[in-house]
């Protein structure tokens, strides 16, 4: 949450995030059903950017997202409206699916999780695409897309004989793919956490419990309106997406559906395991003050005895007697054996 | 949630299981009103797999799902959708109810109840129908329909009368009819928690309490969409679902929302036993606790005046006295009684 | 929770409660606007069952149903679908309300509340009718319609000049009211409950509101499911429904509705009155630890000044004094007020 | 929860509440646009209820509801339906608006306060009205339609120029008006408890909270399905409500949902009071233990020293050493502030 | 909730706040697609305030609102319903949008942090508007809306080129992305929160958490109806809302989902804080208890030893050997260590 925005008129391009990258990397690729064509852009002036004739489809894949310059002439070149402009560079805007009349516009995050810092890691994603032209962005340099690049670049694949609509149908699966790796990680984790807990009373468990389920709550925030994104996908009466991609889109919105399932159940695992962590510690610190206390009163009667035969009274009969001092240790050691018999039967011991 | 597709382009068929069978079997059995033949295929060649005429019903019952290119070959000769077929191998489907043009399409689970580790055991299966034809796809060896075979075999029910859309709510009925069987195992465990709880402080009682919530949740994500599915079943326009076949499906419905209500009260009751539970432990410990205190608190005061006559004073005039030793004896017994008396008064004790 | 048909086809009659009469009693019960008739049927056979032609009402009041028999002769005899005739006998099927082509099926439970054990106790009503045909199924012998059957036999009521339709819903009303007694005594218990707490820490009263939290679970789960059904009920179409009955039947569903607000807050009432028990058992229980310490707390120095006067080094200048042993009574005395004065100022006692 | 009614037929006119006047008191305001006339009626015969031509408006306000006769006596001479009648006398029922085909019903509750028994009061308000003529019924004689009488009274008032639905609105809107006196006293009770919670740990403060919060309960059941109703009463096409009150009733309705809102964030407020005020009792009372266990901690190693030198070897070096007594002094005095330094560093003390 | 009305006629004018300016100040900007007029009403007369004809948008900006007679003459003045007055000065209603004939009105709350005492204040503020004409009400002399005024009054800007509802929503969303400044400090409030709370039990950190939350509940209950409102704003059909500034208003509406989003996630983080918190101190304070009852336990053997030393039996061996002192130490100190060892192994020193 760190709006640099606040009284500027709406529809400013303004990049609300930190610079991830040096230079702006734009990758151009080119494909219709037989061939397909790329090439990497160095010179970002106005000249490079090109539009293809259909049935080419021409997708740019901009990484980085810091060059508002750069973002405005894309704008200015392919006709994209201003709000959309604005939101691609704005990433603390919730994923969403718009239609304007030019174009269809998404908005997503694409998620990786660090498993030293536990931490899952969120890449602002912009996709917006017509029939033929696909425009896809992003904060950092790594390259998202790759295995779609690489069934592109394949012979006779599904992929090609489509348009920009399936196109960006396989950049969001690609991207809600890596979600299961994400949700398996954390899996992964919680698991861990279920045998320590058992085990001992750290309570870094307890700070790791907290903190996975924060990081769950930030995950149902990018997935929840991503679901919805991509309801209103498939509903899209938009003209650029074609019937036969909108049984695939159905599929991806079930995925989105069953993801939010998983996150929602592990948020009820975590939950559950906190209580459990919670009464075990709860548990097993009252065991360890019942026994030291057990300790306690199993001397405080042989104390009181040891006193009652440290008193100055002239006349105590037993104090002349030969045997009296063993016969006491026999009685005292008789109390502790009773004592602890006793609390054993109790199974406080 | 082991996902092994990412990367892969939508559509392709990946068995995301573990492979279960040595050898995938297929089960072969063909009927019409009066008759019913079967036989099981061994060689799996595109030659075994034949289409009858209406209005006969031929039912294929594979049993393994590892072999995508059996899969495959269905898919061929029966003219099954490629997203089917993908879903047919894809063992992290949620349950739903798919309708294609040439076919409908319903995926759920099989559940067992494991009553050793209390574990509740997923198959995952899968049903395609359209008019005549029906196959079924599941992950074990197991004969899960066994008794709707059996009414096929016998004379004259009405199973045989029908076609191949009520053969898919007989089978989807012998599903979730074995979901009773693991509810009332559920309920059985839960009864004797209950019991237990009240008796002793076990902690193991915990981790199983927690442990049947987490089966509960599993149980939960399997059947909440299967409801779904079956409400879309029963709401299908598709030309393969007869009308006189809907009765028994929404029949069927409220079976789903009969056991969804189940296990959300199952929830319900572990959630306040396990309130129970760390209550009565507490209560317990503490009732513990201050048992052992009390023992302290009777012994502290008696120490003190044994301590107080072991004092060496040169003028003590207590201790010249000849009785004062049995006085004191006397006064210690007297003080003794009275906080024994007391905390009973008091119910501490 | 005991499915007895796990294996059977859908349709199949059978009893899954528990056989609860000796011999199925049916009474018949047969009135126009002027006169009413009635018979006991010991004779179970076809013959006995007749069907009168309209305007009069036939009632028949079934109480048992473990004779499976009796209920497939109802079914021929009355021309009564199949699978009503399944769920007349399937006791654990939920309350629903169901339109067929011949007649409507109504399913609810009729409750009371055992005030010793605490517990609700259900009992499966099925009220199946068409336009001058009504028939009642229920578990035991128990006369659960006697005031209407009064009220039929009554000169001049309003019930007689009407048809089926509308004894259904006084049988339903008839039913609702009961509930209002179980709600009732619930209410008094809780009441009960809320007295006692504040006065003991007795364990029982925490059993008492975890059973009583589980019986409302149950009544919800008999009371939600036919809210529906009365609802269903209301917004029928069927034929055999009139339209100055559906007045009524709002009214029965808006008792409903606030009989689940009820049901719902009360849920309420014992959540918090359980948290109030366990926070004021935790309350008290340290209160009396803390006096029990306080009184440790005091005797603890003065134990020591006991010890330091009992140790036996050859110069202890206040030894020889011949005051000292008073002087210090008098300090332990002192320090003990102090104490007292101390604990009582900062009110720990 | 006391309904009378069992076992009775469905519309009969039963008084289910606990009568609280002496003698019915029935006021008539006569008015239209220019005049207004008063009466009390103090001998309720059929004669003194009048039925007068529009455009005047009959007010007829009845306080006192268990004289059944004159419930019937008002039906019949203003041809009510049975139902309404019923509903009028029942004040068990929840707060609704009904349309019936010769005048609309509303019912709901009044609240106030009681800030000495901090009890929320209800009374029972039933009010029907069609074009000219409307009746109100109250349990008791106090007079909660005094500023409305007031402004009817006044010349040349809005209220004047309308007719019996602009009424029933106001008289509504009078009531409710109240509702935000009633949360006003809970706020203020919030807030003192919440300052009091904060100074001390008295446990009549969680009573508070749990008795607050049951209020809150009684008082959302009554709003939650007043809302509801009045939420009718504007989407209403009754011909008895004129279109220009329709923008006043869903600013009364608005208000409603403001009030549900408040009541709702008053619930949240309290659940957090209750939290902090265990947590902080706990907190508190662990600090006492605390303190006391420090206290028997600084004196324990002490009474060993002590113990140890009153020990009666016969060789004990220290002993015989002229100093040794004021030595040990010294030693433990060291030990006794290293202590209290220790604890005090460590933040305990 | 302080409603000073109740007993009044719906639609009187009241304001039910405290006055917060000394005069009322009027600012009055008038602007068209080329120039803007500037001027502040000191003289509150009638004939100050002035229609202009279209393409000329008129903007009132009315700061304070004590003054009722001066709303009464706005209202007389542009023909404003009495309700909208009426909601004008009531501060206690909720954010909301309502269409009338005459002009549309907005009901929102500025809010502002102040990060001192850690309270979100508000600001009720009101928009009226129809297509030329637009007047805003705030209570106090806050210049709001500086930046939009700054961007009216720049050349060549969008909001020129508009009429009243594009200025509307242009004022709306400069409040809204105030919000997101008080979330960023509350966000950065909670996160001081967290590092504090690993190191220190100071209690104040549960207050602050606590008032925190309440302060989340403040802010839930202003911005959830303006959601509603906005999405009101969006759907309305009024013919003062022109097409091209719905999509606008779309992208407000997707900030107030946003800011409603976080609002919960925070009130999540919180919650999750508060049970960390508290599951912390109980830890902290138990490991306190444990070491110091460990220190007792230590001592309580060697004090016993010492005792038994102390007794005055005529006959006890160890006495007379000359090393039983430095025996019994050497003893006393093993027994010492190996407490302390023990101790250690168990981790629980």
């Amino acid at each position: 949450m760190n709006k640099k925005k606040t009284g500027l008129a709406p529809g400013s391009i303004v990049f609300t995030g930190n610079r991830k990258v040096e230079k702006v990397l734009i990758h151009h690729l080119q494909y219709d059903e037989n061939n397909s064509k790329e090439r990497v852009l160095n010179n970002h002036s106005e000249s490079t950017l090109t539009k293809s004739k259909r049935p080419i489809v021409d997708w740019y894949d901009v990484r980085g997202m810091h060059d508002t310059e750069l973002i405005d002439l894309f704008g200015t070149t392919f006709d994209i409206h201003n709000l959309i402009l604005e939101s691609i560079v704005d990433i603390n805007q919730r994923p969403k699916f718009e239609e304007y009349e030019k174009g269809n516009f998404v908005l997503l995050r694409a998620l990786t999780f660090d498993t030293e810092k536990l931490v899952v890691k969120k890449e602002h994603v912009a996709i917006y695409f017509n029939e033929g032209f696909i425009a896809t962005f992003q904060e950092t340099e790594s390259d998202l897309f790759k295995s779609v690049r690489k069934r592109i670049n394949s012979e006779r694949t599904r992929i090609k004989t489509r348009l920009a609509d399936y196109l960006a149908f396989a950049l969001m699966d690609e991207i809600v793919d890596n979600y299961y790796l994400v949700l398996e990680s954390i899996e992964f984790e919680i698991e861990i956490l279920e045998e320590k807990i058992i085990d001992s009373i750290d309570s870094t468990n307890r700070n790791k419990i907290h903190h996975l389920k924060k990081e769950l709550l930030i995950l149902r925030k990018s997935i929840s309106p991503l679901r919805e994104a991509i309801s209103n996908f498939y509903k899209s009466e938009s003209s650029f997406i074609r019937d036969d991609s909108r049984v695939f889109i159905r599929n991806l919105y079930e995925n989105t559906v069953q993801i939010m399932d998983t996150v929602d159940s592990y948020r009820d695992i975590l939950n559950g395991l906190q209580d459990l962590f919670i009464s075990e510690v709860g548990f097993k610190m009252n065991k360890i003050m019942q026994l030291l206390t057990i300790i306690s009163v199993i001397f405080i009667p042989l104390t009181f005895l040891a006193g009652v035969y440290g008193m100055n009274f002239e006349y105590i009969p037993e104090l002349k007697f030969k045997y009296s001092y063993f016969i006491l240790w026999g009685v005292m050691i008789t109390i502790f054996i009773c004592m602890i018999y006793f609390f054993r039967k109790k199974k406080w011991l």
